[in-house]
């Protein structure tokens, strides 16, 4: 297999991706009030989380949706989004220039999207899979990823949901029916993190 | 199946639609002189097409490789194009601001890509595909069309390859396999132009 | 778009379809206790349900997981199925000659199957989901329909899960999440039911 | 990745597999003459070879589509064209017990089949594809294929299509756009065979 099979492009190599659903978002919808007590707490720790993956050589994949039109690009809704309600989080996690970014039209990351193209190439085994809404496009993603054999790790206090029982039933699910790793990423000191990350 | 189920995108309506495969290329690659030679002449009568077809008001979809890294984004990609070996062609087929695009990772406009999604959305039946190479990502375009039922018209002045025997029989085999429309554009005067784009 | 296309298949038109999911099933595992209790119920209602669902021209399609090998055929397994702790079920919803079927490798019904492509050519725009288990495989289905947008009906009564609480938390997410009806087929006079199915 | 996340499927383990494409054929069809004179040759080689990959330890996958209905079972299939034009070529390549069979609707092996899924599980790296017709439904599944990164051998004495002419070409194209192997299976003796299957 060769790289130039891939017309070009010539992503990272690492066995752990970190996925980013939805949160450079900018929460102009009904119920994004309750969302956002949330999504703030929340995105302060995914900063922290990210910023340990990318010392950790663990590639950061945002999946977005495209408010708008599908021929608006990723900056431009990055850059809409800092002057939206949605701009404190997407503030601490503003893209990177070496950060990739999936389109995704519906739920599921991985549906009508590159995700998994863009996996095999990364040669990603297990993902960390983070943002908003946690019962929502967060679990239609888990519920694909564990169709396709990823290890799973859906750190619970980097997800977040309308409500607290959604949440919370949502990261059941995830762990008895997906057998993801729930624990949250702040109770774990460096050296665990970089164990977690890198578990076969 | 309410327009707000795509998560605020809002494409048009349009029974056809027009695909342009690779235009935006910067022509980098070896066989690309051969290429070239052919790509100029098409790109004049595809700007044409484009031009009927959006008085038509037939959606252009760009659909492209992901030249250098996934992180990129299209209009970045054609402002690079502008000053590549690709630039004639890039210059005649500079995309327009509401013209759609879709990143492919591979060859096949339909693979691991968001097309499926948006031509349900645009209620396409029926596709205009172009661009080159005609014995590859527009042959595997084509097939991937014919499988998901898709009406095609292949017009054979807006395609073209490496050489003309390899573009002459793809063309053929798209006729015959695939049951395509591939008379040339250049001959269509505008109300059979018209006709053609509608057919059922 | 002609039936000689589908290579010589020739299903029926129908903008409703009836799933039944894994029903088919030797329920050979350690929990299969708890979900037996249920599921016997289920399939007497079941079988109510694709009586009339039959009388009012709506396919039945079986999905199925494939115990065993992929090379087990369909008859082999429901004839498997009819000696073992799953066979009140499997006898009551026992399969006729000409309904559906398709083989499923993972848990959704879409992943890696043929249904997308049968539901094309049935015509079908409505699925009444049904089986077992409402939190798992049923689930995954459900979600991957509603990203298709198909109109969901999950009657409750024709459902199960191991427990009654994650039963009815999947139940509450399809219809707070997918939009999905849920009212129990139970509750349904035959006028309402032919109503119910042929709604668009 | 557990087996047991196959829900019950063991499929065996290789990294090579041999694709067998619509070879039980009823060839009911108009052009059904022209491709007989090259399918009875092609299939006694293709028997050979065959027996060959069996003693390798190469699982066989029977890909198909599906006369007459979605309904059918494979092994009704075989016996209907056991008493078919397509009889000569059935019996020759009648399918073992251990066999793997995919359901195709369409021209593709890989478009809305198992089949991505049970060459995961196999850990298949590269494929030896074969059967009918070399211009249609091979070339679409070679195409398919090459996209997913899989090495191919297409050996040319190990396929066929309505005329020379067309069966040249596509092999051809699969050699220099794929860069599949072409070789025939009849010229290579032994100890190259296996060399050939097991090679990177």
């Amino acid at each position: 297999m060769g790289k130039k099979d891939l017309l070009g492009s010539a992503p990272d190599q690492c066995s752990t991706a970190l996925l980013l659903i939805d949160v450079i978002n900018d929460l102009q919808f009904p119920e994004a009030d309750e969302l956002l007590r949330f999504a703030v707490p929340m995105a302060k720790r995914l900063q922290a989380l990210k910023h340990e993956s990318r010392r950790a050589g663990v590639p950061s994949i945002y999946i977005n949706d495209n408010f708008g039109r599908w021929q608006s690009n990723f900056s431009a809704l990055a850059k809409h989004c800092l002057s939206s309600r949605g701009r404190e989080v997407a503030q601490m996690l503003r893209p990177r220039k070496d950060d990739y970014f999936v389109l995704k039209p519906k739920h599921s990351a991985f549906y009508s999207t590159t995700l998994d193209t863009l996996l095999r190439y990364l040669g990603a085994k297990r993902l960390i899979i983070t943002g908003m809404a946690a019962n929502i496009c967060v679990w239609f993603t888990a519920n694909d990823a564990y169709m396709r054999d990823f290890r799973l790790w859906v750190p619970k206090d980097c997800v977040c949901s309308n409500t607290t029982r959604e949440n919370d039933f949502a990261l059941q699910q995830m762990e008895h029916v997906l057998k993801a790793d729930v624990r949250p990423f702040n109770s774990l000191r460096r050296h665990r993190f970089l164990t977690t990350i890198s578990r076969k």
